[in-house]
């Protein structure tokens, strides 16, 4: 029997946000591994990884997604986590990754899968899309992404604000990402580019401690390091009736 | 009793990547709206709502998504489809609406919301989010949509192959949309551009006659209308071990 790894899309936090497909690609696994932080509790995939199959087939593997880890302890621990990964699929063959979002849109997937293929190279990667917390936070807060003819771009700021900034003088809808300790920064780009008005951030989407608010409420403060800002396009027609 | 339309993104064919909660809003409402092409059959959106309700709820309404339709006629089309959804809200005061993919990316449902709150100033309008057609064609492919810090831009190709010029110069993934009329063009433009070896296209993704292939296949010929494009970043790395 060949060794499988699927990574699963959970989506945001809201249980609900998993498709049919992933909650399938879950329970037809022999054993699910979730990404927790280092020291932490019980992490946002795990929650809901929980909703759809038993504790006692859930692996908690840490990939201290710490912001403030730096970059060669990040990269330790991924390596550690991979080789753990491939240690379980030589175990179990058949392995599901519950990753937040989507696996193929900045998640650690991406990473976890190039260290396992590495390892065992004759395994079978395979993934199930998952909702992103923009598609989340667009349906929450009631804007629209895109529309017609506009282009849609997604970008991380863990690095800095300058291609967010150029983003921004463009005519399209600008997403940001993994923001949180940048958030007085963004809030400066914003206003710069006259964004702000119609700028909606939000973090914990689906959890309770949810938080949607309008982006010029953004401060100096950090928020949390999974927030998300949309800063809808330049636009003017019958979307806006929304 | 108020009035509630709710815009189910369905995703982009296969029913399994319908959402819990997007099964259970379609479930939930008294009427599904269904978008057809005019003289057309059962559309992509009504086989998925198939899955989850009965034939007797579902209510098919014409949007002409034509390309070769003009936008006079199709903005006709549009309004007369939003007055037929006003007027099923005003007799069974649910109403879910599915829409390919999400309804808040590129979506129908944006127009029509715009519409019938013109016509109902009351009502509730919601949205449950749907994998989009690039997070599914990334899965079926083994393509990173991104990673990193690595900007990632969608730009829908209806209006010419400008913006998606531009945006290929740049170092992000580019994906691009509803090109199919133009694939001749874009093939082009991802050789000018040095983006051929590593894209990818999809059409039909989850159907039996879906269709995914490298984009160095792409020849003047025109493709289906709904065909998406990833174009992945220029990256070297772990990612690309995939």
């Amino acid at each position: 029997m060949s060794m499988r790894l699927v990574g699963v899309g959970v989506g945001p936090g809201d249980p609900e946000l998993v498709t049919v497909k992933g909650a399938g690609a879950l329970r037809a696994a022999a054993v699910v591994v979730v990404p927790v932080m280092e020291g932490g509790g019980t992490g946002r995939a795990e929650a809901t990884v929980l909703h759809y199959v038993d504790q006692a087939k859930v692996v908690r593997v840490v990939f201290a997604l710490n912001e403030r880890s730096d970059a060669a302890r990040r990269e330790a621990a991924w390596d550690a986590a991979g080789a753990r990964v491939a240690e379980l699929l030589r175990e179990h063959r058949s392995v599901a990754f519950a990753t937040l979002g989507d696996p193929n849109v900045y998640s650690t997937f991406t990473y976890l899968a190039g260290t396992v293929t590495a390892l065992l190279p004759g395994v079978r990667v395979e993934s199930v899309p998952g909702i992103t917390a923009m598609q989340d936070l667009a349906a929450r807060a009631g804007t629209v992404l895109a529309e017609g003819t506009e282009p849609l771009t997604l970008v991380p700021v863990t690095a800095g604000t300058a291609v967010l900034k150029a983003a921004l003088r463009g005519p399209g809808t600008v997403v940001a990402y993994k923001f949180g300790r940048l958030a007085g920064e963004v809030a400066g780009v914003l206003a710069e580019t006259g964004r702000t008005q119609r700028a909606v951030w939000g973090s914990s989407l689906g959890l309770a401690e949810e938080s949607v608010r309008p982006a010029a409420e953004l401060g100096a403060e950090p928020l949390p390091y999974l927030s998300t800002l949309i800063a809808p396009a330049r636009r003017a027609g019958r979307g806006e009736k929304l």
